[in-house]
């Protein structure tokens, strides 16, 4: 493993800096490589609007420790990402969750939320979005969706969150701009992590903002962590300029492009009629709708009998829905494995199907 | 450096591991070796009753997350750390300060001050203390006094931080219990960091406590950062592991010994009549109380000119007053940097003493 090496050698050489405190704001180097990363990607920001998190998890908590007081609202995909949802709700906001169509959020129901929340004398205080490769849903928002959601912003003085875990990770498709780089007023919070791209034992991750929103952010970091740990800072440096991270992150594209596409035959090869799933351009993850009256929650133990796993749909639904619905993670399975997963978890659904109330399965 | 060879090890061997997602209680086998190292200084605390926290400024901030709702009051000492004055009044909550002896806080007023917050119907929450080679003073609690504390703890229901960052660092006098080792009812928060006896660049710490605390911790902590890096922990087990960790603490204390004694006796060889300073058993600190009328913070300009500096003492007071105390580190220094540092210093005090008006230097 090429990190050994470069451990090795950041210690021995550079233990004065990486084994002590380091500042709040970050590696200045790491924070520049990231910069340079992230303008490849369209996204130009300064050394000033960059901090260095301990991954996407802190940044979130940041976000809401900084921004949020309790009752504000938080606008949400339905479903959304988990660790998100607690990080909002650690803070006491009331979540309003949005439902997600296949280019993105609902954005007639987002307006209207927003204008209901404000006429019952609520708080509407953010946008948090995941618009490349959703987790859970694995759908990517259209560039329309994404500059429409920019003007409502605008419009309703919001402050966006852009939760980009998977971005880099596009395997078929078209780039779409992050809505980082379509912001013109500053008013996008774009969260950046190497956990999918080089190592999430690294937690290493970015919050890329307005200057006046960085400033505001690492003066509560510091009060949270002090700061992020130099020495794994100083390895990430390291692999990213000894290496071609372009070409290591192609590498991985590649292999999940894979791996996608032989859990999409498999689900074809086996599911039932009424079972839909997501076609997704990138990330790690896939996204199954069973037919109603299914509960992926109950079914689980059934699963794991024989040895095939997934995370039910329904705790990413701030609204208490999703009952039938369930992630399927492609990254970790090799390819056998994932057809015969698939295979396991067909014959389980169908033995559900089989049993389900004439009434409700017709 | 011993830590580089370790790296190289760890990540070669065990990079499934380390590089990737911890729990967020942290590596089982590292919080037994801490239990254990906690064990030999008379804390019982089982698997369950520990976390591992991203440095003990995270064990502030998940305390303060967890515990504190806006208003609440803290009890603090005057002088305080820094960051444990930032981490509570990022959760909202009011600061009560209670003047430090030289056998720690005046517990009498701690108990009037109770009171009057109950009179006034607010709602005491948690006394936070560092009993061992106080940061900033360098004080250590006497044990009738750390006793009584948890007498009025438990009369009032309060929940106590003891924060410990520097107790294996005593190079002088008797050893003393520690809170959570006189802890007879659960309501001991302690936290335990390698910051100051291993490398402050790991950010690895601690935080111990009864498992209802502990498990309330773990839910706020998965939400503010899913887990501290696997690597950095897989790192620390390693070089407890491998090494003779009592010993390696034993050179510091010998170093710091000599450090502090070096210190004070520049202090006694150098300071002009009407300063006064203490004189630490263990820790990094000494702690300096100018005559009245000088103000450290305005003098400090004029000793950086002179290339030596401390911090003044002002802000870790939550009342507002310490304008006339100074702290100084003896941590990094030599031994003849101190000497003709506390020399500088000293010629700085004077020419400010002399030009103090009479009435107020009388």
């Amino acid at each position: 493993m090429e990190l050994a090496r470069i451990a090795f050698q950041e210690i021995q050489e550079n233990y004065t800096y990486s084994l002590q405190y380091s500042t709040t704001e970050g590696n200045v180097e790491l924070r520049r490589a990231f910069l340079e990363f992230l303008r490849k990607d369209g996204i130009k920001a300064e050394l000033e609007e960059i901090v260095i998190t301990t991954a996407s998890q802190q940044g979130l908590d940041l976000v809401a420790k900084t921004f949020l007081d309790p009752g504000d609202v938080v606008y949400i995909e339905l479903p959304s990402y988990l660790g998100a949802i607690q990080a909002f709700r650690a803070f006491e906001a009331e979540l309003v969750g949005i439902t997600l169509e296949e280019d993105g959020m609902d954005l007639e129901r987002l307006r209207e939320q927003i204008q209901k929340g404000r006429a019952q004398g609520k708080n509407p205080k953010l946008i948090y979005v995941i618009p490349d490769f959703q987790n859970p849903a694995g759908i990517c928002w259209s560039e329309e969706k994404r500059a429409e959601l920019l003007k409502i912003a605008k419009e309703e003085d919001l402050l966006v969150v852009e939760d980009a875990p998977y971005r880099a990770l596009r395997f078929a498709g078209e780039e779409v701009p992050s809505l980082k780089a379509m912001d013109r007023e500053g008013r996008v919070v774009f969260l950046f992590t190497l956990s999918k791209i080089l190592a999430p034992g690294l937690r290493l991750a970015a919050l890329v903002g307005a200057e006046e929103i960085v400033n505001k952010v690492v003066a509560v970091k510091q009060a949270t962590d002090l700061c992020t740990p130099a020495l794994t800072q100083a390895l990430a440096l390291r692999f990213l300029r000894e290496h071609d991270f372009e070409a290591h992150i192609e590498r991985l594209r590649s292999c999940y492009r894979e791996k996608r596409n032989a859990m999409i035959a498999a689900l074809e090869r086996y599911m039932p009629e009424g079972v839909l799933w997501t076609r997704p351009e990138g990330g790690l993850f896939l996204w199954v709708t069973l037919p109603p009256g299914l509960d992926t929650e109950k079914m689980l133990p059934k699963a794991l009998e024989r040895k095939v796993a997934y995370v039910s749909g329904s705790p990413f639904f701030v609204d208490g829905t999703g009952h039938n619905t369930m992630r399927l993670s492609f990254a970790i399975a090799t390819l056998e494995q994932i057809d015969e997963g698939i295979r396991r978890l067909a014959e389980v659904i169908k033995e559900e199907l089989a049993a389900l109330p004439s009434s409700v399965s017709a």
